[in-house]
């Protein structure tokens, strides 16, 4: 009777029965796909919960709702995202942080455009599956008639578009802004001199991207992201018509693609050259006493 | 004089006297009996700390509240409660979470039935204390006069009712998605490869439960647990009476207990074959060299 | 020129010249005294803050703060505090678990009284502290006519006053339930066997008392420390007059004193009795893998 | 084809080809230009994102803010700012704390001059780029005519004025206290035998910041940092004219800046004095003792 359950060696579960076998039967050969679709199940989750954050927010209509709870969500999410996916693939989530990693020489070319596109694939079928869960909600919003903006719009849910008195310059400052500091934060958690332990490098991201959204959030929404942009965008295509391309001026979708590579690799080299090559070295014998 | 209490070795307390005769006296030798104890206290805590976070949204009909207050009120009473009984059961406190480990060979039959009973249990007794705690302010609030809905309606606090545009289906995709997301996050973040420090799981696992409340409370309140939807909604049927099976629609119940335990199994098998079988082996080299 | 400022050690600050000099000229050699003084100044930080946060609740009559802050605040507020003086005291700063301690035989009986003696001046001088620096806006408020309630009133910034439905019994089981929990989560966070590092131990009695604030505020504030609500509402008696011990009924002070007293007690004993007493010993080869 | 990028070691990147190579060659040899550099960063950092944030909550003139998000925005801000530049400055970011760090003898007076000094200039920077992300956004509020305040002011975006209400007096005992807390505690935080992780050091500053923030964020807007008001000031004074240094009235913003300093040095002494001081020691064995 008393062969029960019990916790053992801080570890709740096992595999079943053979995990070795298990793993060695499924497990992919390839470390490029095995890459791409870690990228892809990251950029998935990341979206899937951000723009449900998004839906949990518009949808209501009411005052229940603050924006912090958009910056909360968000930085959560991509906590989880990255988190979940950072052993096998590193976690980019975002073509503007892997080509910031391209420039530093710590991602190929070939893993570049599987990362990319990877990206893309997990963060359309994440807005798809908000879309899913909110289809309901959205009806009752709209009432069945989909609009982009306006007092029923609802494709903000999905990509992000800019507040009416943004111009185009802005946008790019602002994505710039944002991404750079992004990158920025990314490239400090993760620097090896830094010593911030690999379990919590995705807490501090997370808390990175809340703080980032409390402060760039207004503009347009903080996409900061090509891949989190573009890929809800493709998917609104079959709900809202070509217009997403096009609101509120043709060609605004650009500045969420382009602001952010800029971004990302102006942050991340910002770092680089004015941060990470002037920490102090550490002799042995300090790190062993700090250690104590 | 100074005979007095001095902080020693980080710990704050020590039983009484003998506390190994102590332990030994009141220790329950049986397995089961003594995880399920754990598992209904745990629930209990859940649902008390929760259920009373609900009132305080609820009854002051007043601006004072916000929603990420529901967010991260769960959030961290999820993370008490698992950190509280962790180190017995294991902390599953939810019936969906404790067949996904059934599935994975991680639990024994006996055991899976013994959890899932002490979860309603507490869960029961965690909506009574609630009820006692603001007995007062229901009153208030309802003038004396129960009701499930409306605008004195307070059953809400306990069990999880839909929001009126809400079909079963989308019902039951809210509750797959966001109980696969919290399995996902749990075995996430408990899978040992990722290396979670044990101290630090309850307070992850918290935190995604936020932020799945921030993504996925809109539709229904996200009770992402049979056990806690359940357990309260009998409780209510004391005081409500049988009309809480039966609103909005009959069979509206079913959703909560159906939807988590699919998605638990969909979302923890997910990460078991899509994540946790590709992560890469660490040599042990590696990984003496990254505790550096 | 290149004498300047370096990090080393990971420790920023080094007292000047003589530390061992200063230290050994300064430090208080008896115990009694010592902890009586870290308490008070525990006491003192956490209801400066505390109250402070309840002033910019209540005083800008305005849209622009919501409940959240003021679970934040408090939560956040004890976590300083008890990191301020655990290493010295234990950072009990609260009657109520000095005498659950003392009842667990981890407190001497002089000790006690010292403890719960300094734990009021602490409580009362961050009162008072409060008090000056929000007396302009206090002023600003009432106009300055001192009113203990009403739409002027502003004694709930300092000492707790119940919702006016709450009846004796149920304020009773409010302390008892929100003081349960805290003391419940307090042996439970500082318990050898859950191994939370010292560190993160007053990170997550803060989470805790964040989340009983979210959840058990809403009849009567909270207090579930007497030194907390009997502090500031005798220094409250030198500006609002002795109705501040008659409002809104006479006793009704004793609520959050021996509330929270009893309510400590049934807590802590019961996590030692349920919880504590059954976690499974390790074995140290297991404790050995665990590290791993 | 199988060359792809692998996570390694838990580090995410390497500097490009030559990491040495490239770091000789950029990294600034003078250990008082490198410190000034990292404090400009910093400050810069800790103003941009802070100030954006305030321009964030001004400009939607919608109740979709709430005051936690400025608590949480600076809090946040500050602890990416410290994580940044810690390793090599020490990150003061702040001349209030560069003084108390003096009166310690734990910076130089070279070092102090020039500490403070790039404070000022990362400040008056972060002010700038604020305002080229928000310029559109403020154009749109107050329709070109920059006003301090009133309906359409927007200079408290960058520097900080007080309530109607507020005498100079309230003005520096809020200052003296908002910093003489915070400066409390980083001492308490970074203090060695208080062993809080140096990744965990800038987490808990934030949340220090952002409890200050829920308690005396209302007279004044909490500045408690010379650099961070007078450098903002300064670029406001090239936007918003002389005004700026004479609203409400004249020399209130000496306020901001020697209340912090004073604050600082009442707040750290006393830490020191008081806490610091009475630590006990810790025996070899037990120490060893605690790590188990």
């Amino acid at each position: 009777m008393d062969n029960s359950y019990e916790v053992r060696n801080d570890r709740l579960f096992k595999l079943p029965n053979s995990p070795e076998l298990v793993r060695n039967t499924i497990r992919i050969k390839s470390k490029l796909i095995r890459n791409g679709l870690a990228e892809a199940i990251g950029t998935f989750i990341l979206v899937f919960i951000g723009t449900s954050v998004n839906a949990q927010f518009l949808l209501p209509r009411a005052a229940i709702n603050t924006w912090i709870q958009i910056a909360v969500g968000w930085g959560f999410a991509i906590m989880i995202a990255i988190a979940s996916v950072a052993r096998i693939s590193g976690a980019h989530l975002n073509p503007a942080i892997s080509i910031l990693f391209f420039s530093m020489g710590a991602l190929d070319i070939a893993s570049l455009f599987v990362y990319i596109i990877f990206q893309h694939i997990g963060a359309f079928f994440g807005a798809a599956a908000t879309y899913i869960v909110y289809r309901d909600a959205i009806n009752y919003y709209d009432g069945g008639l989909r609009a982009i903006a306006g007092s029923n719009g609802t494709a903000g849910i999905f990509a992000t578009y800019p507040q009416p008195f943004l111009s185009a310059l802005t946008g790019y400052y602002d994505q710039v802004a944002g991404t750079g500091l992004l990158a920025f934060c990314i490239l400090m958690i993760t620097d090896e001199p830094n010593k911030v332990p690999f379990a919590a490098q995705p807490v501090l991201i997370g808390i990175s991207l809340l703080v980032i959204g409390c402060g760039f959030g207004w503009n347009c929404g903080f996409p900061l992201n090509p891949a989190r942009d573009l890929g809800p965008r493709l998917f609104t295509y079959f709900v809202y018509g070509t217009k997403v391309f096009a609101h509120p001026w043709n060609y605004w979708f650009l500045v969420p693609i382009i602001g952010p590579i800029l971004g990302a690799l102006i942050g991340g080299w910002f770092y680089i050259l004015l941060i990470g090559s002037h920490i102090p070295d550490e002799k042995i014998s300090e790190e062993i006493e700090t250690r104590k």
